[in-house]
């Protein structure tokens, strides 16, 4: 803060209060030169309180008992007060302008910037939800049969992670199967898997507040020869990225050469090549040739490769993977050879 | 739009998308002069193509097909084009702004204003998922022994309302026993059901998009009496306002008299009456003493009065409502007589 020549800073996105503080409950955090204020409603009140310690020195208020006063107090002599301009609304804006009588200054995201560095503590709680990861996708291998509907296969996914410690699901799960899964976003449906049948995997669960994201295909019996063609082209630029990522890479060059590899065997680049993650699923940086992205040891980010043939199938192969010093290591381990189930 | 002088407007609000068109894909709907625009990416575009048809007269577009002077044409010749200051962030308006370079306007939820008298169809989605909700606390009654946890019931209750029609869950499921239950918006621990415990549940699903929202307390064997005097002061309270909603009526002075209960008997009042909802859990209008709602004919809101003794335990009962023009109906509809389960 001192960096950014604030003099007090409101933190309104839960996320960045969670991460900061580890309070899961609703309500503004006020950084000020007296201290520190959490913001919250009677809901909470006694939740905060008997989660908070001295060490923390943050001091919980209900909203009903501030007045005008006490607002105007809490940031009085400060000059720039910073504000999240990515995450409060116009509405919101307008709303502190006028309760806090402070001038406002656009923070640029940092927090979400430090956010991009992980603590061990925090890559232990996505290892864990790795894990879980890995375990539901070896599961579903021996559960899935013809017949069975996207919907029911996603069900069974979201209970296995969260029957095996998960405290819920990282983002709506994704099976797609069939020439459903031309379809990036695809949302589970009623769609029985047939002999034959591409299906198309995209799930993850949440530790501890902290996500994991991970896509796999199966191919039930048989695998055609486009199939496969698409496949190698997806494995070949997974594989190569993952041998380049490191510390210290700036990740433009690599993806404009990945980029150029799509233009080559004229396929359609329908997203990003990756993201952060952490305790939101998609967090800074984003992983393309429009960024410039310096790596970092302790950077979490996902590796996602995909092909999509419009009306016929899709194939993404994407790992949760921490950046070392000499290299990076995919946190989700599931093998990425093709892989035909029974059914 | 006439009405409040607009010429064009840019709706951001994924919900507010939705309820105009239907879709459910990521993207920004413009309304403009010559027609509605949707712009989407890439990602999306094959699925929303597919779901459009002529008469809604949207025309899509990939973000990336788009320049500087496509943007700058679509609202060529508007004075005043409203966006919506409740969703859109302070990064996001100003981006507007150097985008579309037109004069931006609030526009003061008039979406959301217009969402709070539901269509037939609507109403037809939350019946359908208050029914779930219904048939799911009925099984409860019998599934629930001493000895389970929280987290295992409140996994049962979403396994059940998926399994039984629901598309998800409208909101993360409470089930708060003993203690816990004096928190209003306690997350499911591990905590195992004890004999003579109070079991506090607030839960509902979605079908197509539309929540119910509906909260009740069992009991298991024995009730005290400082409960049963908490339960039937929640039982009054929501039993009074039941009685008293219907089309034309001005809330104020209905909560306000509730609030004069509640200092009557020294409880502290935690949080409002109700509130609306529809494809959103939390809706307009909030009903409390402190805003001027005027009922109308086919809005959906909550009744949940509810009483927390801290640090002992809470009772809060809570319908989804109907207002009718000669009085309402409770859409979930499971007893409220106090309820003892055997454990």
């Amino acid at each position: 803060m001192t960096a950014s020549n604030l003099d007090g800073m409101i933190i309104s996105n839960p996320v960045n209060i969670r991460y900061l503080t580890g309070l899961t409950s609703e309500g503004t955090l006020l950084i000020e030169p007296k201290g520190n204020i959490f913001i919250t409603d009677s809901r909470y009140l006694e939740a905060v309180n008997s989660f908070l310690t001295i060490d923390q020195e943050i001091v919980a208020y209900d909203i009903r008992s501030l007045n005008k006063y006490d607002y105007e107090s809490f940031f009085a002599g400060c000059e720039n007060v910073g504000f999240e301009e990515g995450y409060v609304t116009y509405e919101m804006y307008k709303a502190y302008l006028r309760t806090y009588q402070v001038n406002l200054v656009e923070t640029e995201r940092i927090i979400e910037l430090h956010r991009m560095v992980k603590e061990e503590e925090e890559i232990d709680n996505v290892k864990r939800a790795c894990m879980i990861t890995d375990r539901c996708f070896e599961h579903l291998k021996d559960f899935i049969k013809v017949g069975m509907t996207e919907k029911e296969i996603a069900y069974e996914i979201e209970k296995f992670m969260k029957l095996n410690g998960a405290d819920g699901l990282a983002f709506d799960t994704i099976v797609a199967t069939g020439p459903n899964s031309s379809m990036p976003h695809a949302i589970p449906t009623d769609r029985k898997v047939e002999p034959k049948d591409i299906i198309q995997f995209d799930f993850g669960c949440k530790v501890n507040g902290y996500c994991s994201d991970f896509s796999r295909v199966l191919f039930v019996g048989e695998i055609t020869e486009e199939e496969e063609r698409v496949y190698n082209f997806v494995f070949n630029e997974y594989d190569y990225i993952l041998k380049n990522l490191t510390e210290g890479l700036d990740t433009k060059e690599l993806f404009k050469k990945c980029e150029q590899d799509y233009k080559d065997k004229e396929f359609d680049l329908l997203h990003s090549f990756g993201h952060g993650l952490g305790l939101d699923i998609h967090e800074e940086p984003i992983l393309s040739s429009k960024h410039d992205i310096k790596l970092k040891k302790n950077m979490l980010i996902t590796v996602e490769p995909g092909v999509y043939v419009p009306s016929k199938f899709g194939i993404r192969i994407e790992d949760t993977v921490l950046i070392n010093k000499n290299g990076a290591n995919t946190l989700t381990k599931s093998g990425v050879a093709i892989c035909k189930i029974r059914g």
